[in-house]
Parts: structure tokens; C-alpha cells; sequence
């Protein structure tokens, strides 16, 4: 029997992230890290959260958009950009693209929550919307591009996004140090795979881990099987989690890196939700609350004394919340 | 005619209030000041919170409790600390007396929000309770004080207290520097009387406002009568700041420093409350937000440009919350 020896080229490396975070400094705000002694108590591990709720737009995804667009040309910016996101990303870019004075167009799931829709279009974005049951966001996109000769900003699967969001692990990890490990969400694994690149450059024994809703775990299917599994039509309150299966180029990192992808159901992220607003008094939305709901209902192997946690995002209409 | 010289001796000074800073540094946290772009745009003004939300206990209280607690000699706490309180003052005093080994009762309303209820008995509290409509809680603690010898630790009308509460606005001007004004909620006016105190000291020309529900106006009544009045039962959702009269050494500090008490309806609470959770992620209690609404709503005089403001608490049951 021969061996094989296969090298892969991962889409990015942690200089990507560090040469992204000078980049997008002047748009992106260096997030506060919190903690809390009553939620250590109830995970078993003392716990640092990097809160990505009080970010610029509300989400981490100001981190991506921005680091794309701040290295587009000047040319590309003139015929515009176009995103296709159901909600997060396309604040990021609205913001990045105002901040540049190009023209955004965003491309929304009609069923998105309304706040997202209504700030999106308050930094000034195009917003179309479409069906996600019928439509495919991709295509409308790219029709867009077509006509008006936009430039697509995808929402996870390009290098210069996965290494904007990786800036969250990096400003978390200078500031608290070694951890034994570090967990976000996954939902086309964007910020993992930036946040696991830097977080192994700087520290190579931390663990990494992803959280998935059990309803959208097109990411634990694919680790599973070795390639990239596609769910067809993701059902979660986590609405920033549907991607249906991971990027082309965030999988390969997100084999190389992840450990585990724990699974958790929208009850425990609810829970979630409600813990970390009544307890740590921050709103965080289902999506980026998806790694505490891991850590509550005690998903993660029991070895873990420390673990930083990326809090995504923070946008959730208030009639959404006044259901759980 | 002879002029008449009174010299009136105010119960704290600005030194007061460093000395606290330097007391309740084992207990009380150093919290977060924040931003938003957005705010300053409703207010038309440059806001700088200091988030007394995110203290422990979930509001400022634990500084004034601490202060008080931590001066008092060996064989008082052998015999306990008693405290009447709606809520926070209970929380802070049962958090400081366990962090010195001292037992603490508290006198607590028994329609006080739930959640206040709960993490005071969760803090190792004894709590008892009294009908806030036909009941006097000085009473009942002077009972208590009595019997077993305990310690009343007040609300708001002690020098400690009022000197330790002071210690929000010390922190919020070492970070910021000169602000034209700075605004809190005034309950008994523990919290104002203090940071006006070291506010004034720090930089002498800032403009000292105070926010009371215009169902709890007892201070706005007191200043225009020019001497303490009582609002026999205060009705407002700010469940914190129904002291029904401003204290005997409050009230002096407070006709010194404020420049005017303005008046916010429970509608206005709430609106700041929802602006405060869903633009800035972070959960305020009604009574911590009175004064983010006196902002919104354009309450104060227009040529303020900066302005700290204390968002006092964040101890909201989730049914009140879902309700607004």
C-alpha cells in the first residue's frame, strides 16, 4: 500500500488576522470581555466572554465586511457591493460600505427578524428580500452583480471575511491570556475558522469548539461524515445559524482546528438567552447565545478550568424576546 | 435688617468619597462606561454611561452597603447588619455582610420584584417581609435592631453610604475627565448626594442634574419647597427610587449641588428601558433608566453637550420586562 501525502492550502493563516485587525481598526470597537460568577458556577469553568453584542451594528460580522471592503479597490467600490445575509452580515457591510461611501444592496430573507431588516436599512443599504423557502439568495445576488457590476461580499466563505472575524479571538485572547479553550457559534463557520487560527498561532494546546442549533447541524453532519453535508431547510430560533451546510474554504480550517461541534437545542439556547440577560444584564440574540447554552447545559467535555466564549450578536426584536 | 449667617455642616466631602473608593475595592466592581452613537443622536448630546447594571449584585448599592459595613468595628457584625430595602440596597448589604461573615435580615416589600427577592435569599440573607400600604419598614427593623442587637445599615441616609455611592461618578470621571453635566435617579438621594459631591470637587462648573418619576416627585417637590416634603405613596414602575421623602443629610447636599429634578412618566421609563435593551444590548432596570429618559425625551436644557449619567441598576423580573 502507498502512502498518500496530501497538503492542503487553508484559505488563511493567523497573519491574515493580525494584518485584518490593523486594518479594520478605525470601524470595528475593541469589545469589553466579561464575566460573571454566577454563570462559572452554573458551567463549571470560569468562563470569558467576548462581547460581540455591544460591537459596532450589533454583531461581530462588522469584522469581515470591513476587512473585505477596506481592501477593495477604488474602481470596485464605485459600482458598489451586494450581500445576500439573513440579518448581522448585512449591517456589517452597510456600515463598511458607508464608512467607504460605496452603494450596499443587501439581499434578506423576507421572514428576517424585523430589527435587523430595519437597521439595515438605517445605515443607509438597499434591502431586497426573498423567499427562503422558495428563492435562492445566491442567485438573486448575483444577478445584482451582473446588472450593476457590484462586488459580492460574501458572508463566510472568502479568506479576508474568515480573517476579519477571527479579530474577536485575537483582541479576546491578548487580553485574558492562555485559556484551556474557546468556543463560538458555527453557522457557515466564518468566525470559527478565523477565531481557531489565530487562537492556535497563539496558544497551540487550546481547545477549540463550535456550537450548533440541533435543528441547523449541517456542521456536526459534515465533521461526521469528513465533507461538507448539506441540511436542506435549517429550523432554528438561532436565525443567524441557518447556513445550510460550510463554507469551501472555512471547512478545511474547521477540521484542522475543531475538536468537537456540540449541539443544542433552541429550549437551552432560550435559557441561554434568558441567563445571560437577566443575570449578566446583556442582551445577547439566540444565535451568538448558542456557545453559553453549551456551556449551561454542560455539553463540553468536563476537563475545561477556562474557556473564552464569542457572544455574536446581540439584535433581537423585542416581541421575540418577550416569547421566551 | 441683620444678615444672618448659617453655617450648615453637609454630612460628606469629596475626601469622604476617596476614602470609600479605596474601602469597597475588594467588593465592589470597577464597571464599564459606554457609548452609543445612536443615543447621542436621540439626546442631542455626547452620553457617557456608567453601567452600575453591570455591577455585582446587579446595581451601585453594593458601594454605599460595603462602605457602611466594612467600618464597623468586630463585635457590631457578630451581632448582624439589618437593612430595609425595596430591592438593590437589600442585595448589596446581603452580598457585603456575607463577604465579612456577618448575618443580614432584610426588611423587603412584599410585592418588591421577585427577582430582588430571590438573589437577596440567594446571597444568604434572611428576608421579611411587610405590606408597603399599611406597614412602616423603619418599624419593623427597628424591631429587629432591638431584639438582637443587629446594625441598621439605611438605604441612603447615612454619610458612608451617600460617600460610597459617590464612588460612581469618582470612577466615571477619572475615565472620561470634565464633563458639562452629570444626572442620576434619585431615590432617597444616597446616590446623586454622593456623585454630586465628588463631581463638583473633581471639576467645579459641572452641572448636577436629578430624574424622578413623576409619581415618586418627593426630591422636585422638597427643592421647590426648599425644605424635605413626603409623597405619602409613591406609584411609579420604578420600584427603586419610591422613597417617599429625600433623607435629612441628603437633601442639604442635594439643595447645594442640583440644578434642577426632572420629572419622567413610567411611559418614558419604558421607552428608555427598550432603547437601552435593544440599541445598547444591555438590561436597565426602570429606575436605573430614568435618566436615559430624561435624555431621550429632552427633559434637561438644551446646551448640554456631555453629560455622565449613571444607569444605577439592572434588576428586572423577565414577566415585567415581557410586559413593557
Amino acid at each position: 500500500m502507498e502512502a498518500t501525502l496530501v497538503i492542503m492550502n487553508l484559505a488563511i493563516d493567523a497573519d491574515d488576522v493580525r494584518a485584518a485587525a490593523e486594518r479594520i481598526r478605525p470601524l470595528a470597537r475593541r469589545t469589553p470581555v466579561m464575566t460573571s460568577a454566577g454563570f462559572d458556577a452554573a458551567a463549571g469553568a470560569r468562563v470569558f466572554f467576548k462581547c460581540e453584542n455591544l460591537q459596532r451594528g450589533g454583531a461581530f460580522k462588522i469584522r469581515g465586511a470591513s476587512n473585505l471592503i477596506l481592501s477593495l479597490p477604488a474602481e470596485a467600490l464605485a459600482r458598489g457591493v451586494v450581500a445576500y445575509s439573513s440579518g448581522n452580515h448585512a449591517q456589517g457591510v452597510a456600515i463598511a460600505a458607508r464608512h467607504v461611501g460605496a452603494r450596499a444592496t443587501i439581499v434578506m430573507p423576507e421572514d428576517a427578524p424585523r430589527s435587523k431588516m430595519e437597521s439595515t436599512r438605517a445605515y443607509g443599504a438597499e434591502v431586497v428580500t426573498y423567499n427562503r423557502f422558495r428563492e435562492n439568495r445566491e442567485e438573486i445576488a448575483r444577478r445584482i452583480q451582473e446588472a450593476g457590476g457590484a462586488t459580492l461580499i460574501p458572508p463566510f466563505d472568502h479568506p479576508l471575511i474568515m480573517a476579519g472575524q477571527g479579530t474577536a479571538a485575537l483582541e479576546l485572547l491578548e487580553e485574558i491570556g492562555p485559556l484551556d479553550a474557546l468556543i463560538t457559534p458555527i453557522g457557515g463557520g466564518g468566525l470559527l475558522s478565523g477565531c481557531a487560527t489565530i487562537a492556535r498561532d497563539m496558544h497551540p494546546s487550546v481547545r477549540i469548539f463550535g456550537a450548533e442549533p440541533e435543528g441547523a447541524n449541517d456542521t456536526f453532519l459534515s465533521m461526521r461524515a469528513g465533507e461538507r453535508v448539506t441540511v436542506a431547510h435549517p429550523e432554528t430560533i438561532a436565525d443567524g445559524l441557518r447556513a445550510p451546510r460550510p463554507g469551501e474554504l472555512t471547512f478545511p480550517v474547521l477540521k484542522k482546528h475543531v475538536e468537537q461541534v456540540v449541539l443544542v437545542s433552541d429550549d437551552e439556547i432560550r435559557a441561554a438567552v434568558k441567563f445571560l440577560l437577566l443575570r449578566l444584564k446583556i442582551l445577547v440574540e439566540p444565535s451568538g447565545a448558542a456557545p453559553a447554552a453549551a456551556l449551561l447545559f454542560h455539553k463540553l467535555p468536563e476537563n475545561i478550568g477556562s474557556i473564552g466564549v464569542v457572544l455574536s450578536g446581540g439584535n433581537v426584536d423585542f416581541e421575540d424576546l418577550a416569547r421566551y
